[in-house]
């Protein structure tokens, strides 16, 4: 009945409807205007996001997410001869996957709004499987990929670098996301749909506000208002 | 795709995925497991509620909701003569009303898991428009319906007095929820759901664990484990 957003992605989108949450926060600025629902699988690559596709996003829906977000990269960038070396993607598979996630996402739907979001920066004191810089050159190929295909993007890795001590700041074992890092993702997204129709501020409502409600002729309001 | 867990109720739903919320923590517990919807409304007592049923629960849906939380009756016990006298609901119309709202779920969906959750206790010295007495009123006729018709309730009312302090530590005005007033209303509602089932711990995973899938040859657990 509602728009939906999806929220694709890894462990740091399964992990977005935790306290203070960036999933949850999106949730809560679409109340009544759009379902956001989470589609994160902790620990996936690329490689294994393609085989969900289809099953997450089936081209012969007859209603299609109007916008999803796209946030993999970090177990793709797990270095070769480290602890998580099985998750590893080489950067060009990874930025090809990317491409036939965001086709497949067109094909779904035309109009979809896409927004890539790059792997967050890591804290190498904290995460012995993954170097900050190589997990740069993740970021920096989403953001190739966003350029290429015309699509939305989020530099999280740049972003969360801004701010000084965002190792500890934003990071809670050195990958993963802490309130204030949650916080990050969800202005950087939120960003990204004001900038479209998406904006939250200008979706109608699903029905009318209790204002806007007669308590002595309550149908009025209902017969207009309910879309 | 996957079973939804809709949450409709005023505004203490409908402000459910703010930091540390009740709804938030349901989506996460039962993430890559069922979708949580939020169909909450601010302001709502269950006579306006009524002209959202068809809208939110049409009957020919082909995949209508496993369950449902119905959390009303903290507008319907405004009291008469007081500032939010227009969300005022007579006690038996209140429970009238639950009744034709649970009827109705049933009829969407005979097999729904339905969740009637009184209004939680009123502070009266932030809260002018209400007393606690009158709200324990409604929370009776809550619990009453849901005996009546063999749902599952939680009476939020009672709980929450019974910890030393609750108006100040449950309830952030008087009436809407802190975050621990949110962790009780988690923590009751998922006490519920956790004797069926759809207790979250046995509902299947969408889709492998990352441990599940072998990086050579990842197709196998993708076709076994892909619901």
């Amino acid at each position: 009945m509602r728009p939906q957003i999806v929220l694709f992605g890894d462990s740091i989108t399964e992990q977005s409807f935790r306290s203070g949450g960036w999933g949850a926060s999106l949730t809560d600025t679409y109340s009544r205007k759009a379902d956001v629902l989470v589609r994160g699988y902790g620990g996936y690559n690329t490689i294994w996001a393609l085989f969900l596709l289809h099953h997450i996003f089936p081209l012969d829906s007859s209603k299609p997410p109007v916008a999803t977000t796209v946030f993999f990269g970090a177990n793709d960038a797990a270095l070769l001869g480290r602890s998580s070396e099985s998750q590893h993607v080489p950067i060009e598979e990874y930025k090809d996957n990317l491409r036939k996630i965001a086709c497949h996402l067109k094909e779904c739907n035309p109009t979809m709004l896409i927004a890539l979001i790059t792997p967050p920066p890591v804290d190498e004191e904290r995460n012995y499987a993954r170097t900050n810089e190589a997990t740069g050159t993740y970021a920096k190929g989403c953001i190739e990929v966003a350029k290429e295909l015309g699509l939305f993007s989020v530099d999280l890795w740049s972003k969360m670098q801004e701010t000084e001590g965002w190792q500890k700041k934003y990071l809670r074992d050195g990958l993963h996301l802490t309130p204030e890092g949650n916080r990050v993702v969800y202005k950087e997204v939120i960003s990204v749909f004001n900038e479209t129709r998406l904006s939250a501020e200008e979706m109608p409502l699903d029905c009318p506000r209790q204002s806007e409600i007669n308590p002595k002729n309550p149908e009025k309001a209902f017969q207009q208002k309910c879309l």
